[in-house]
């Protein structure tokens, strides 16, 4: 069952965020100038506007609608930045636009737990509202092909926005491929936009998995291990690296289960299993709060929110919360 | 099978280059600034010199041995950067360093295929040799443990080198955590080392797989497709959209099957195996010379060297190697 692909079929996945792809993102169409702007001229063609890294919705009667007409890029001042994202299965341009940061303003606002605490508005347009992407997602207010258009939107928009200079002269850089380069006229270099590839791994022992808990989670949330691969690894010694660093376990066979891109800011989660080799816990206390083993019958309180002492799995929306269903309801086979 | 660790049993995927993860990394102790200075100075620490992008080897009666002796980095007229790799078993810490460009001369060479063409040498040191890191793998000069450790430094110092200025705002940037970071002094952005997913797959069809050809390979070489994953993309939906966009194939499922890393200059390769619904091919010839689908014989042709048309499949160090040996052998179960 491991290796099965992340969005074929859905359901093996309920709710796992930014997962389909519903965008032909013709690449190949890039770097002809001429076809991005017979595509952006047309009247079906829509933007996704990110603003300050938060996506701009459109109030309707009826929902937040994700997809702006175009002319509102315009109307909010402009872009800084502008890339062809791909076009829908009903044929329909989609753009990503990053406006300027002076076109809303910031409010504060009451805590709501672990989510973004900004609250940006557009001056004088009630029917436009800012929204993190993570309470976007997790609240389920588009649906889940709208939620990766924005994820890709959103990763990308950021990137940009913090690329402005060339890292190799230092020379202000400029836009090219209908967004997805970034160049420099003075030494040349070429940048492309960046995805980090985040290892996430459930380490197990037979009827007892390993759950740990960052001091930012929210109270009483185990997930399961995370950290990024570097230069020279391969995904199965980071899931192995990780494990070890942060709870002093040693393990031996991986297992892929699926991939998530996580825009925050862009990182592509690879979820895996791992055979524990060892049980006793050295807890890193600069990366953990706490790693405890849980058994099955816990396992399922925490996805089920029925834990004794409340404490509680992370949402649908998150990989780890899947890595942690498998294996508690199917189990996993390292042979 | 698929899903199953790259590294471990190993002889399953023999000769693959850079899989062999000998060092422990120390990734908790590089913000200890002191405890970095006291593994540099001890006698047993060495160095993987890295000049223009090539690991510096030391000719011995016996060898080529790619960890100097730390003292060399002087002795070499010092770094532009230095980082820890970590410890070998054997406990011995592990450098890599920048040196100069100056401190070593281009010669021209005759060419040796595709290999890299430039020679360089150090003037006045007939005792190190210069030899590009795909020459080295390729050829099995060092072993592979020798091999991983040369990748990390290679795409570890590439990085650093083209990393000088801030990409937000312009200013040099520090380099900080014993080379595993940079930060800004101006704007106090923090940039950190970056692996590029990369997702290399075989579309089979039941008894036939998909394989192409780019300009730049050798003569008669046909190898997996492969492309870089995009912001917003799980693993399976970059595997379906570069076959597609490729060779116009359209497929279902997807499996993971190994990862790799690769460090030209700093890629992680994802193999996966993807199911084709579609046979006609549509060949995007930017991309590729040609892609043509193969029957299981004519791939284990091209694996054993025996193919009549003198085609043949990319060597051992490389994933691809295996996607064709994995599936012309032992087959893949989508299912």
């Amino acid at each position: 069952m491991s290796g099965r692909s992340a969005v074929a079929p859905l359901t093996r996945l309920e709710g796992l965020g930014f997962v389909v792809d519903p965008l032909d993102r013709l690449s190949y169409r890039r770097e002809d100038a001429d076809e991005v702007a017979r595509l952006r001229a047309r009247g079906d063609a829509r933007a996704i506007v990110i603003a300050r890294d938060m996506p701009v919705l459109l109030r309707t009667e009826a929902r937040l609608e994700p997809l702006l007409p175009i002319s509102e890029i315009e109307t909010l001042g402009g872009a800084q930045i502008e890339a062809l994202l791909g076009v829908t299965s009903g044929g329909a341009p989609v753009f990503a636009a990053l406006i300027r940061d002076e076109a809303v303003e910031e409010q504060s606002d009451a805590s709501d737990g672990f989510l973004d605490r900004r609250v940006l508005v557009v001056p004088g347009r009630d029917d436009l509202k800012l929204i993190d992407l993570r309470s976007i997602a997790a609240g389920g207010l588009v649906p889940p092909d709208e939620a990766s258009m924005l994820a890709s939107a959103k990763a990308l928009m950021h990137w940009h926005a913090r690329r402005r200079f060339c890292s190799n002269c230092g020379a202000r850089n400029e836009v090219a491929a209908a967004g997805w380069r970034r160049q420099c006229p003075v030494c040349k270099m070429q940048h492309f936009p960046r995805t980090d590839p985040v290892v996430i791994m459930l380490a197990v022992d037979g009827d007892a998995c390993l759950l740990g808990r960052q001091p930012r989670f929210p109270k009483g949330m185990y997930s399961a291990l995370a950290g990024f691969l570097e230069p020279g690894e391969t995904i199965e010694a980071a899931v192995r690296r990780e494990i070890q660093e942060e709870a002093g376990v040693a393990c031996g066979e991986v297992r892929y289960f699926a991939s998530q891109p996580w825009p925050f800011p862009s990182s592509l989660m690879i979820g895996c299993f791992a055979e524990a080799r060892s049980l006793a816990l050295e807890v890193d206390r600069v990366e953990l709060e706490d790693a405890r083993w849980f058994p099955r019958d816990e396992a399922l309180a925490l996805l089920e929110r029925r834990h004794p002492d409340g404490l509680a799995a992370p949402i649908p929306m998150a990989i780890a919360h899947h890595l942690l269903k498998r294996w508690a309801y199917d189990g996993v086979n390292f042979r």
